[in-house]
């Protein structure tokens, strides 16, 4: 199957982000009060975002044969459930800043952080169960089953930050919990809101999630490979930080006991520097890169990112909406979302 | 309308108590994985608490027609759900402790608190749905709404801590919001779930929703005038916290120039005692004391608790399960809440 150059599907995703951007407008919360409750959710859904799970749901609903005005408050509430994600995330992680801008927990305290981000969740509820009543109950379960799932997520990835190694099926099920189950999902309830069968909602979910394990296998690897005045992240970052991902856990799994050593000792190096406070530097991250190019790590995020794309395209292949001009759109939509080309 | 003596009813509460025991035991969290997340959960689950939102919301599922196992994920949900609250409402008040143990997050760490309150919340909506198709819309909208409304409530609740003074009709509105609905919402879901009309489902919400604030006011009264003794709390805590409570509202209300001149002066003397650090003595609440004395609080306390009761009695008195003997009982009951006899 050939990939579409994307403009094919740019009417549509233009038309999409439109009816996202105006329905989040539409919330109202610049005026809502309590405002010490509302003006944090609105500053904080006002940073933006590529808006892609409510985007995926509308494009799911379509390819189901629904209009995508039917999933709106779906797509909302999974962007507004994201969000939440995100807010309760920067506390926990103390960042200070989200899309340039400072955090909430920094703009009005860590009270406020808290409560407006429940609220966020209270409020996607509010818009997933705007359905027709004979849809509630699975839009429901499914909804209870991924917030819980990423609560999940985050709490293994806060449990491997205090750990020595994560082994690579481990971390595959923390990213899959944290990140690929939302993105599953936003095609798997934008597919239900266009009436698609269960198996069908249930085949888009793994688009989805396959799309989603393959997009962190990517931003993985730019991390330490891609350009950094192109992604405007600096060199190595997660490295840096010594956090685990994908590229490390790969590495680590291929490697020989030489290597392991290396590996460890150097990113002990690196967390001693972080518990001193002391900078780490780039010629501190040299000699976990060299150990990463000896083992390959550049060929097995390849063939894993290549993996997940071969299932991606049997699924869709084997899904009735191929049989129109969805199939090839979405393959294409997915194939560039995984690589960043949006 | 005479009251019947509580005894009437134990069987019935012992045996709503029974089942609220037996499904919190079978939610099974103390094994529940990532232990991270579960383990503090449980741990809340387990400092016990009087189950009081589960034991209405069973109460009016039997009093509707139903049978109380009817309602009883419904029950365990709103049980979640006020937990869910008081998690993060000690984060934000940095209690340290909870029914005489550790809080969450001085046992197990700020980011523990916030995300296994997140889960909480989740959990409660996971129990909330399990219901027939035809009543989810009507139990799920009825729910967002509370949770919606609690946080609200919470909001005002923090906002008036920046505050110098505050009305009557606000503070019963927050407490209200923060405290009352949930109470009126456990009997309207109990009363739904035993197939109550909307109109007596209704009625129901309200007698709850005059409990909650008759409890509150009797509750703020015997902050002053109660017996430390017996209710193992310190003497006038709100006060020498300088917290709004309704008996403060109450006084100011129906204070005149000079008592306003007087209250207005020793709070802020609490208020600047503790912004030093300064232990706040009982001889500094005294004053304060004197011109609640003096307008009459008590009796203003003792009128607005008898209003609120008067209106139950009505409520209760209209409503079809009055004609059996659960309506005598019930009263019995909402009575007994208000004056802490349970």
């Amino acid at each position: 199957m050939a990939i579409p150059p994307l403009q094919a599907f740019a009417s549509d995703l233009n038309r999409y982000r439109a009816l996202v951007d105006q329905g989040l407008k539409e919330l109202g919360w610049s005026l809502a009060q309590p405002a010490g409750l509302y003006a944090p959710m609105d500053y904080f859904m006002s940073l933006g975002g590529k808006r892609l799970r409510p985007t995926l749901c509308l494009m799911a609903c379509e390819m189901a044969g629904g209009k995508a005005q039917t999933a709106l408050p779906q797509a909302l509430a999974l962007e507004l459930f994201h969000n939440f994600t995100l807010l309760h995330d920067d506390i926990m992680d103390e960042s200070p800043l989200r899309r340039g801008q400072p955090t909430v927990h920094l703009r009005y305290g860590l009270n406020s952080a808290i409560l407006s981000g429940d609220a966020l969740l209270i409020e996607a509820y509010n818009r997933m169960v705007q359905a027709k009543p004979e849809l509630m109950p699975d839009l429901v379960k499914e909804f209870n089953r991924v917030a819980l799932q990423v609560c999940q997520g985050q709490q293994m990835d806060m449990d491997f930050q205090n750990r020595e190694e994560v082994g690579l099926s481990e971390y595959r099920e923390m990213i899959g919990l944290k990140t690929a189950v939302l993105l599953g999902s936003s095609l798997k309830i934008g597919a239900m809101m266009g009436g698609a069968s269960a198996t069908d909602a249930q085949a888009m979910f793994r688009v989805g999630y396959l799309t989603g394990l393959a997009f962190q296998v990517q931003d993985d690897w730019l991390d330490v490979y891609g350009d950094p005045k192109r992604f405007g992240k600096q060199i190595a970052g997660d490295i840096k930080a010594c956090k685990f991902n994908f590229l490390r856990v790969l590495a680590w799994e291929h490697s020989n006991n030489i290597q392991k050593g290396l590996l460890s000792e150097n990113f002990a190096k690196i967390k001693e520097r972080i518990s001193q406070g002391t900078e780490v530097l780039n010629e501190d991250v040299f000699p976990i890169i060299r150990v990463y190019d000896q083992i390959g790590v550049t060929q097995l995020a390849i063939d894993f990112k290549e993996n997940c794309i071969k299932t991606i395209h049997n699924l869709i292949s084997e899904k009735s909406f191929s049989k129109n001009n969805h199939g090839l759109a979405f393959y294409g939509y997915c194939i560039s979302l995984i690589n960043r080309d949006f």
